[in-house]
């Protein structure tokens, strides 16, 4: 026995990293594996058999042969219904059987139905209990508090950025809508949806290759090529589609490919790494030495994919894009960057923060060579500061037809309705010629991290549009979104685990081109209020504990804007104001100037 | 050496299970993996020892040592990079790094492109070919006939089913849309969604959790629910989607779940259970006793999904539903069908197939105990018959909550806008209290297949409202398309493999409420004029080689319709048509009248 023991541990190489110890322990623990009662336990290293591709087919055919057995002993009819079935007309794996049906069997009698046959008796050996299954799962939900409730949030076109809830009446100011831009209520969008729906109806009637590929798909997928200076676009169902659509479809297709993940990826990046099969090498979040070090630990001659954001989007940091362009080109990798919460709000022409990173150069149309140039594969949305839905792939032209000839997740599923197209085509080209929402957008997101700031409000420091307030709770942050909603008309959403990691819970707030200074001084109001009356930490509390993920630390200074001063031409109002008012009225001043141009903007266009 | 082989066999089970004549070859045969030049190759042996979960991991282990040195060997700089690169302030995986961002370090220098500094010097060893990969890709498609060239088809809302080409001058009549009933440009569809446009505008703004959560969603997954006769719904960006994570989510979280899965099932659902990770069984096509056995050769225990279709859309076939309930009760099995091609087609609320099963007790609203209530996962599609966009699945409440707080695709992705929501909202409701449209649909296919099969065109039987046409070539399907297009003036896509078998190739023809007769004449002079041009197989010398997949075949017997001449109301026309025409007649006088019917409807509800 102990040499064979030995042979075995020579030979197999998962016995041989395995110590007796454990393998006794394995053979004789239970799995904690939720079984019907009576159904009986397996042991740990069956469990682990299964997994084997070898053992786990030898075990599901003696199982099979088992449970046949069983069947056949305990109750005769199994055999006898199985040989009555197998002796019908059938259909076989070809439409040559498939149209033999015998459509008066497969038509019920239609009569009551209490007065048709049953079924054959059931075997009386015990099944799986799904019922019990889903509430598990649901359960443990509400025990860790991950459990979601929905809040019914109706966003009105004519006076965003308010809604109202089930009730018409009751109104409410969204503070955490992706809809970034206003873009979803911009007349000019609607107009173009209004007409393209008359002209061309509610839906694209196809997938792209029956009959659902049209001129609104060339045009949109031509002017995203053009927005990102690639060769090409390709538009998906969604961006969460398109993020795992083509990391499935490169990771599975790409011999022997290595994709390299940031550890902030969001979960559309992260199922599509799991699909394609491929290897997986987590990076520490935009850690380029990380990065840099799994890079060089994988042969040269393999390929390999760098997917990670430009803006992330719970926590608003700023990915290093140019530095992990230098990698890509040192190590023969190729990029994937996620613009999804980028694209329409930063760039002189709203293409991301790769367009934003060489400013001048794309104001003065050179995109040859900048960093958006660099880029493999860019990936953005239709649903968030562009206002629709739908999401997208750029990059070279052989990329894109390799996407478009190969991902199931593109080619077998009807084609986005033809007035989404035309609408998402018409932001895009709204938000290429005309800053005034996005610098307007960062205006307000500054003032709204100003105040806060100044309440002693722990907000999250970033680089970005986004406003995170870090509440550090689950509960604790559910309690807060509730208040805000019932006693404020404030709705911002509550983030919790598993979008934040536990202890990182937090209110996420995205101020618009519509938040004005009214609806700013309410919800600080609103905020300073609630921390109040919860006792959430303040940032001065935080700081007296040595700090938290940024929040009162000392050793950390609040970071530079993205978008600078001076593109937010800050200085110029500055200097027309000569006679030096407070750092918020000044403020204000630029707020009311781009206000108005947006406005005019706005109504030119409808 | 001999003896090592023998012990190895004894132990592993790959070795055990593979002769050692096998092994010589497959350990010299190259791969056909597409390699960079230089970059080496490998034998056979090396790709499935990648595959091995042990060995797997070692050989990563072993040919990143490898990389690792040639780097360093081939030159000092790398190691010198990496070091510099770590010594930078740095993001890590927490906001609290991730928001010191050193700005400077990001932002480009705006200066001109050329002017920046570059990377360090690239690495001399050989890279992965990624353009090569992707031409190479192409190659193969272009290659095997596989390749897909989309055609610009704008189907027109005010001359349906008529479409324009690019060019706005030039028309054609679209006759294999999945726009089945014309709902893409129902007035009552369109002036819903109008109006959810102006109020609500363009996008959702939002994932479901976060801002997205609308009374839209909830009015539509109650409509869902309730069409369906189950306790709640789920709406996806998709059927595709839908598919895909519910399957996916099932399969990954049930212990030791199998999928069983029909041999024609669609895409959506074989990459779903791909991506469960879980065990599957595929059975062949129809075939209730190989079912069978699967089923039975699986622990009772053991939780399993039996996973098929309603309408097979490429060869229209039925599901055969109620034995595969029955089967489903024996072994404890939970049913997972997709209706996305019958649902607003069949039923007398149009809620797909398993309602048509039992019509008359869904006519009698006495859905308890028929085959639709005894379905545990129906998934659907709001972008076929019902003209818009998105999927769905409908069942208990625990599976549809467990679902919704469990599946990434469902969770992580921008809600369907409300506009699109509303509008199928309106669709699903209109062909639930109205027939007209799915009657006349049949009544349609039926002259068409009947003017088909007299001109000796070969029509796929089958007993639905898909006219698939045998041409049994590739190339010849393209050409017939072709030809059709610019001869004629009428769109039918050819079907070519991946999506039918090598040697089935179709032309898939799918009537509408709006191909009237003069439509179809057109249709049958063009087909049977192509046929001729191209010498396309006619049925007659498809039996003179004794038949294939039905066409042809002389056991094989004109299928009876699902829709039966009571349900369509023939009988009554014959009656009151007492002297007696000939059948195209009494069919001509019966879509005469249904037209009518349906135009009344429409214009009552614009």
């Amino acid at each position: 026995m102990e040499s064979i023991l030995r042979q075995s541990r020579s030979m197999c190489p998962f016995l041989s990293k395995t110590s007796p110890a454990t393998l006794r322990s394995l053979s004789t623990t239970a799995t904690a594996h939720h079984v019907s009662p009576g159904a009986g336990s397996m042991s740990n290293l069956q469990v682990l058999a299964r997994r084997c591709p070898i053992m786990g087919k030898a075990l599901a055919v003696q199982s099979a042969r088992i449970g046949n057995n069983a069947l056949a002993g305990a109750f005769g009819g199994a055999r006898a219904y199985s040989t009555r079935v197998s002796r019908a007309r059938l259909h076989t794996s070809t439409p040559k059987e498939a149209q033999a049906v015998d459509i008066e069997n497969l038509r019920s009698k239609q009569a009551t139905p209490t007065a048709r046959s049953t079924a054959p008796p059931a075997p009386p050996a015990a099944k799986f209990d799904y019922d019990g299954f889903y509430q598990n799962e649901l359960d443990k939900k509400h025990k860790d508090k991950s459990y979601r409730y929905f809040n019914n949030i109706n966003r009105l076109a004519k006076e965003f950025p308010r809604a109202h809830m089930a009730s018409k009446e009751e109104k409410v100011t969204v503070w955490c809508s992706n809809d970034y831009l206003g873009m979803g209520r911009n007349p000019h969008v609607l107009k173009t949806m209004h007409e393209t729906l008359d002209d061309y109806g509610a839906g694209a009637g196809g997938t792209r290759n029956i009959s659902g590929h049209n001129q609104h798909a060339v045009a949109l997928e031509g002017t995203l090529a053009k927005l990102h200076a690639q060769e090409a676009a390709l538009v998906f169902s969604s961006c969460y589609v398109a993020n795992d659509a083509t990391l499935a479809t490169l990771g599975s297709k790409l011999p022997n490919c290595v994709i390299l993940s940031d550890s902030l990826n969001h979960a559309s990046m992260i199922q599509g790494i799991r699909h394609s099969g491929a290897k997986k090498m987590v990076f520490k979040h935009n850690d380029v030495a990380d990065l840099e070090a799994k890079l060089a630990s994988i042969p040269p001659e393999h390929p390999k994919i760098i997917a990670f954001e430009s803006v992330y989007s719970m926590c608003g940091s700023i990915g290093p894009i140019e530095e992990i362009c230098d990698l890509a080109e040192k190590y023969g990798a190729i990029t994937f960057l996620d613009e999804v919460h980028a694209v329409g709000m930063y760039g002189p022409h709203g293409a991301g923060v790769a367009e934003h990173l060489d400013y001048e150069a794309h104001v003065a149309g050179r995109p040859q060579g900048t960093v958006m140039d660099r880029i493999d594969i860019i990936t953005g949305t239709l649903g968030k500061a562009y206002g629709c839905v739908g999401g997208y792939i750029a990059g070279s032209a052989k990329l894109i037809d390799a996407i478009r000839s190969l991902a199931p997740g593109f080619i077998f599923t009807t084609s986005l309705p033809p007035a989404t197209m035309a609408g998402a085509k018409a932001a895009i080209e709204y938000q290429a010629s005309y800053q005034g929402d996005r610098r307007l957008q960062q205006l307000h997101t500054r003032a709204v991290k100003d105040a806060l700031n100044s309440k002693d409000i722990p907000v999250i420091p970033n680089p970005s549009h986004i406003v995170p307030l870090l509440v550090g709770n689950a509960e604790l942050a559910k309690k807060a979104s509730d208040m805000l909603l019932e006693d404020w008309g404030i709705y911002v959403q509550a983030i919790n685990y598993p979008t934040v990691p536990v202890g990182q819970e937090r209110l996420r707030i995205t101020p618009t081109p519509g938040h004005v200074r009214e609806y700013r001084d309410h919800l600080v109001e609103a905020v300073d209020s609630v921390w109040n009356k919860l006792g959430i930490k303040r940032t001065s509390e935080w700081a007296s504990e040595g700090g938290f993920i940024g929040v009162g630390e000392a050793s950390v200074e609040e970071p530079e804007h993205l978008w600078t001063d001076s593109q937010l031409e800050v200085d110029t109002v500055l200097k027309e104001m000569k006679a030096g008012g407070s750092a918020v009225n000044i403020l204000e001043a630029i707020l009311e100037k781009e206000h108005r141009a947006t406005a005019q903007a706005v109504s030119a266009a409808a």
